[in-house]
């Protein structure tokens, strides 16, 4: 379902090399399929897609009683139990839309102002709260939930209702809190790590209770991956290689760039990603993130001509809506006539192409992901792509695409500064 | 009023070559100063602030009577006629608040369902347009001001009042209709480019109009652009001699990263400001931009041990508010009981603390940039900061950091596809 079109990747790649990488790429991919590569016991969101599928019936009937009884729904996660969530609603829900149920992130940062807001814009609302930890000692959403589960046993008499816990199997600290309290569970399984978990309960009930469609979802992602595990040509082994053979060529940065606002979240999610799976051992290419047209007008100039070590990613949609149509205006004064006839959906198509030929005339190698629509389908299976692809190129790379041992570093010097007990 | 802390820059730079340059940087600086450097024409920016200041009382009237008659302002623009506006209407507003004025933005992009919806969205509501190009002829602003302007003509009959044109002194497509049409003007003064221009009507209406002062905006940046022009330890000098020396050790991307949500807004126009200035003949640094904590647990790998080719800014706000004070709870279930007595505030300032040591090990220099606190004067004194850094570090680099020569090159081919006529 996803298309990969390389046209504007060629005169930046030898042939040649792309050939002879070519074993490397079967052999990382059947590493993946088989399990026989680095972190192998963390390929559980595999699992998931082509054996033992999430929970959708429990979701589904919790996210009804959400969207029946709550007027708010408190996400508290950060990183994989919130960026994901976050990219698959933004996606799916129309500019603009309005529903009665709100769906609010919490616990994603440590921002005094934010967090003291929330506990006064809750006042006097139906409140329902799902907290989303594996480990449940995590700094920021440990912090909100202890907030936010005082103001509810506070606030209503039905406390252990409105929270849902999604944590691990066993172990952790959420997991005796509900043993005690009685709240509900959802288990992100072992061997789905965080990055990884959009397509367990951790991502699925927030989509849910945001009224998509996740049967959808879960379905564009299983079957996209059961295409990429097959022998024929495979865009998520191509993109992978592409950009192994860029990284090795010196490139420092892939920009995604989408030319749909509402694909603003994918793109966040899509930086851990690949900044955690691939952001090791000095390797690894850095992901930032642009919106397009829009940061033509910003970033444009450093893309055309600024140093030379970016590669560029476009994240296009094949059928987005065709938008309002372009009519003859009396006089001509926007001098936009020309257009008429046109849709929306034609003129920005236009200004895609364009950037992609202008960009690799300027010296930044890029290709394009084709999404075929806005819809649930299309979104899981562009996850299931991105999954892929970037388990087979940590392969490449010689890394473990699983792990992130960089990110205790900055936490031991925390929790020291704050004066934690070992 | 903005300080630099360059405790981790220090093991990755030479004192000796520091010193070296700086005889360069003060010749950069005065021809800041005294106009003498490329580009010259367009230092009218610093004039607003130090000689003739945009006409306040004519935007605080007009603000004023958009926010009483208005339910919607539609900012219509894009780039520099955007980013100025959005960076200080979401650093001024606090989490979660509401005002009866809602400021929507269009023209920023070409997405099909985001135009289409939001004519829906606009149905019977008290519409208001500010419309913001310099030409006139840019291509999305444009088309979105024709589809919102034939919506008004059909719907109000004082049209005429509801649109406010913000464009140069003379020329361009706006004028003459503006002259036709009785549209009320704003002036984008010559001399100042788009992505200097958010203290001059093109941003102060859109932020006066959404409620914010924009005379301690316009004093702050006034009193530090003073500051900075003096002849005393000047951190902007500091700021763009340090990035110059770090773009020559083959640096290539600046990671910004503010520790308040608030403030990702000024990212994005920070990005602009700079990649635009900068990124031309091959030189710059990418600007890339992080939300911290919460991109810890998503880039905080890559930045930990990915390439070794970042640095990071910090933005940190000296006061943002204390937020919630962390109890005692029975039990300590969630293990956060030694955090008793600490703010939000506290906490996030450990988090802080321990990042910029923690990269700064890992292999990333960084310095950090405290503003005061989240009010209009501390956003106006960082904006005159970073201009001034900009206008000294594009000279330094050797390039005009007033033209976008680069931007040319998409455009061409993107109205060569349309059948625009020549």
């Amino acid at each position: 379902m996803i298309a990969l079109d390389r046209q504007h990747l060629a005169p930046f790649l030898d042939d040649s090399a792309r050939a002879s990488l070519q074993p490397y790429v079967l052999d990382a991919h059947r590493a993946v399929l088989n399990g026989t590569g680095a972190g192998a016991d963390m390929l559980g969101w595999r699992d998931l897609l082509l054996s033992t599928p999430p929970p959708l019936d429990a979701i589904e009937e919790v996210a009804e009683e959400i969207r029946e009884r709550a007027d708010v729904l408190v996400c508290i996660g950060i990183g994989g139990s919130y960026l994901g969530a976050k990219a698959v609603i933004d996606a799916l829900t129309p500019a603009f839309a309005e529903d009665d149920l709100e769906i609010v992130f919490a616990g994603h940062h440590l921002s005094p102002g934010y967090h003291e807001r929330l506990l006064e814009t809750l006042q006097g609302k139906s409140v329902y709260v799902n907290v989303i930890s594996k480990s449940g000692s995590t700094l920021e959403p440990s912090l909100a939930f202890r907030f936010i589960r005082r103001y509810l046993e506070r606030t209503f008499d039905d406390t252990a209702e409105r929270i849902i816990v999604t944590t691990g199997p066993t172990g952790g600290l959420l997991n005796p809190l509900r043993d005690e309290k009685g709240y509900r569970k959802f288990v992100l399984p072992d061997g789905v790590g965080g990055r990884f978990s959009v397509l367990t309960p951790v991502g699925l009930l927030p989509i849910a209770a945001a009224g998509h469609d996740v049967r959808a979802l879960v379905g564009g992602a299983s079957d996209e991956l059961k295409r990429l595990d097959g022998p024929q040509a495979n865009p998520a082994l191509d993109y992978a290689a592409d950009r192994y053979l860029l990284h090795e060529q010196g490139y420092k940065t892939e920009l995604l760039a989408a030319f749909e606002p509402r694909l603003a979240g994918v793109g966040g999610w899509w930086q851990q990603l690949f900044g955690e799976s691939e952001g090791k051992e000095h390797k690894g290419l850095f992901p930032a993130v642009a919106q397009y047209t829009s940061d033509l007008h910003s970033l444009g100039q450093y893309v055309q001509q600024g140093q030379r070590s970016l590669v560029e990613s476009f994240l296009w949609v094949d059928d987005a809506g065709d938008g309002p149509t372009v009519g003859e205006e009396d006089g001509n004064p926007d001098e936009l006539n020309y257009l008429a006839g046109k849709t929306y959906a034609e003129i920005n198509r236009s200004a895609y192409e364009a950037t992609a030929a202008a960009h690799a005339e300027g010296g930044v190698p890029n290709w394009t992901l084709t999404m075929p629509g806005l819809d649930a389908r299309s979104v899981g299976a562009l996850i299931a792509f991105y999954e892929h692809a970037v388990a087979v190129g940590g392969y490449l790379l010689g890394i473990n695409p699983f792990d992130q041992p960089g990110v205790e570093n900055y936490k031991q010097k925390m929790f020291s500064l704050l004066g934690r007990p070992e």
